[in-house]
């Protein structure tokens, strides 16, 4: 089993572990088994009595936020404490760190405080990446989202769901419905469902909201609900990113409604036990029906009951694959 | 010993203990003592060395402030902490929830994310009642202040205050002052001072800040401080909530200072060893003179004292009930 | 050894040992040894895979901010955890503390929900001594900066990276670069040098930019970098506060950089090995060559490491003559 080490060896140390955790690409099979295995064993201890365990524990976590999402930086929260960690929340506006030295004079101060990782929020495609390149040995890097390049926390929750209900990834058809072109997770997914081995990611959306190079990245592409949800198994809506959209040819909502959101009505073409996933926060009559997202196909709850569970795994192990590089490095 | 179930079963697990806190009504006098018991250890452990204690280890308490209120949150986070508990602070425009849908599906999220109890406070009464009735059994609710309906935790730290000073309920008479109408405690202390049997309640308000079935209450009306204040053994000072009395016939700051404030020399109409209280903060010399709110027969810091310890108290005996609850659910 | 009770008695407690940290004025060479001693001991725990102690387990610390500072608080906080304390983190805009009685009254409620530490910055100065007179005994007081007055834990942390790197204070000539007038930390500082035992302490700035008493500080006054800094072993650069020096006879920023801007060309005048400090954070290109800050002779990040162990150092002893104050006050 080898891992490719291009264009992201950054996140990977010398055994081959994360040490980051900055996007699923040049992630293989077996790491992203292993993100989902240890998701589930966190999923074990969120049914405890007390949901806590020591692993983080003595550590510092620092949530550092250049774009406010309360949502994403509470499960980040929740999870570094559920680990023991001490927590220290920033929220950094992206203009007073506009000089990129400044943004360096920040992190390296952080770092001098003994911090032990950075969960990144960034508006930047890159800002994750370019971060972890420039930190000591002592931090890890967590890309809690970066502009429109990934969101692979949110993309392992998904493939997490999956697996739940599911029970393997081979042999299914996975169709995401909706704004590919300004999602930060669709490109996450699409990587993870080919690598996890399902047999046909599919993405539906008007030609105005599909990115050009959709098909290198192993998708099918549809243009209608009809034709792209037949006898698919999983449909993972997108949300529509309405303040990315400016200028974009976008039809308008009710029109998006029409064609693209999904209704009762529209999963039928869909397999009868198929599952449908959202990243929430929903927009009601946007994307979906209250019928299908309250419906007794939806998942949309247990994606957030799993988003907890894999910030634990992404955050301990590579605080793990940290901690060996450093003793791998101090026994040279 | 019966608990009246109606219109408060809510809060209530079938043993007829409080799985939530949601409003005085319908507790019986035993169940208010067990509160006041329990706080007063909390009271016991606030003046040990280490004041924490392990009764929230490994629960996540979310303080989900639809109205903000740094004072009543503080008070809410540092019971929680002492308790050991994980908190989220989450504060939650009303503006970005006005749908009900949207607020629901905000809470759906918090549970998934495995809470353990919400402490809600909210502008609009019966807000915490509503979320009780949404949410799953293994989320609590505490009311931290909702509308002009209730605010018991403070009621039930006037309680404890009251039963320090006195040494019981029987026999006193107890008079509160001010803006009986805009108040979300004043119903709150009514209902607590009669369940624990006290033998006269009195307000002092004018006719215009009072509501039209005060008396059915169970509280005796009186529109001067003379006659009100009349050998009363406590006085319950209410804030004046300038923001809430728009449109009332409310008299000028001035003259009702005149009339309602209670000055050192009003006091004297009470008997020698009234207490003096007032839920904070003070606004000095609009209803209370300085040389009183800093004087022996005033008890004001002792409340919030007391503040701490009474939420330590429903927050641990409502996870009690949670989990008794859970239990009973699971062995049917 | 005597210490001198005037006028900072109040920061002693009666067997001399710190209850309160409000100033370095009156603290005697030993005590300061000991805070440094203190902060070296924290500085092998920042070391270890389990950074936290358990000192101040139990204990609740408010980080009381009257004037922002994410910079102090986010060190204070982190210190605060590490020491296993709970920590409420309170913005308190002066404007709604305008009136002393109002803040007296924000204070008495903290105190009365067992605080036993509150962190205080003001843009007042003197605010923490005012604060300090009026507490209990159950509550210690840490100054995090106020006004032009004192900032004393960025001076500490200044004496512990001297002492770091040149072993002792002995025979050291240290010079200070910039702002001396609006400076918080500069008198800090040069108390601390000159108890501690150094052979000089030299000010480089315009005129315009010194207290009329430096001189009684302690101090030798320069005005050119180049008599200023020959033969140093210590500079220490100050940040121009902008926002300060309304008013004041300044050079243009340009200007100021060409007379006292520490360049590399500059810094020869100084020993070889001279170290470089800087507060944090820097105006690169004001105060600063970004080759200076960022070369091999520059100690900067060195500070912020130590910032953590020396508010470490100084809440744990605080609190150790806290309780020993009580203890002996008991014991009476």
């Amino acid at each position: 089993m080898t891992q490719s080490k291009e264009p992201d060896h950054l996140q990977l140390n010398s055994q081959g572990r994360l040490r980051h955790f900055l996007t699923l690409d040049g992630l293989d099979r077996a790491t992203l088994t292993e993100i989902l295995d240890t998701a589930d064993s966190f999923i074990e201890v969120g049914k405890r009595s007390i949901k806590n365990v020591p692993l983080l524990r003595g550590k510092t976590v620092v949530n550092l936020f250049f774009e406010a999402s309360t949502r994403t930086r509470s499960t980040f929260e929740l999870a570094a404490k559920r680990l023991s960690a001490d927590v220290l929340n920033l929220n950094i506006s992206t203009s007073a760190t506009s000089k990129g030295e400044s943004l360096s004079d920040t992190l390296q101060n952080l770092e001098a405080m003994a911090s032990d990782m950075f969960v990144v929020r960034h508006s930047q495609s890159g800002a994750p990446h370019f971060i972890a390149e420039s930190v000591t040995p002592n931090v890890s890097i967590i890309n809690a989202g970066d502009g429109r390049h990934a969101h692979p926390t949110q993309a392992m929750l998904d493939m997490l769901t999956i697996r739940q209900h599911k029970g393997s990834f081979e042999g299914l058809k996975v169709a995401i419905v909706g704004d590919i072109l300004h999602s930060r997770v669709a490109r996450s997914q699409i990587r993870a469902l080919n690598t996890l081995g399902v047999s046909e990611v599919r993405v539906i959306a008007p030609n105005t909201l599909l990115p050009v190079d959709i098909e290198s990245l192993g998708a099918t592409v549809y243009s209608t609900m009809k034709q792209g949800l037949d006898g698919v198994d999983v449909v993972i809506m997108l949300r529509l990113q309405k303040e990315r959209m400016e200028g974009a040819l976008l039809p308008s909502e009710h029109e998006f409604y029409e064609l693209y959101g999904l209704t009762t009505e529209k999963l039928k073409y869909a397999k009868p036990d198929a599952i449908v996933m959202h990243p929430g926060p929903i927009n009601r009559g946007v994307e979906i029906e209250s019928a299908v997202a309250d419906g007794p196909q939806s998942v949309i709850l247990n994606q957030v009951t799993n988003g907890i569970a894999v910030r634990m795994a992404v955050m301990s192990m590579a605080m793990s694959g940290q901690t060996a590089a450093i003793s791998a490095a101090a026994s040279e």
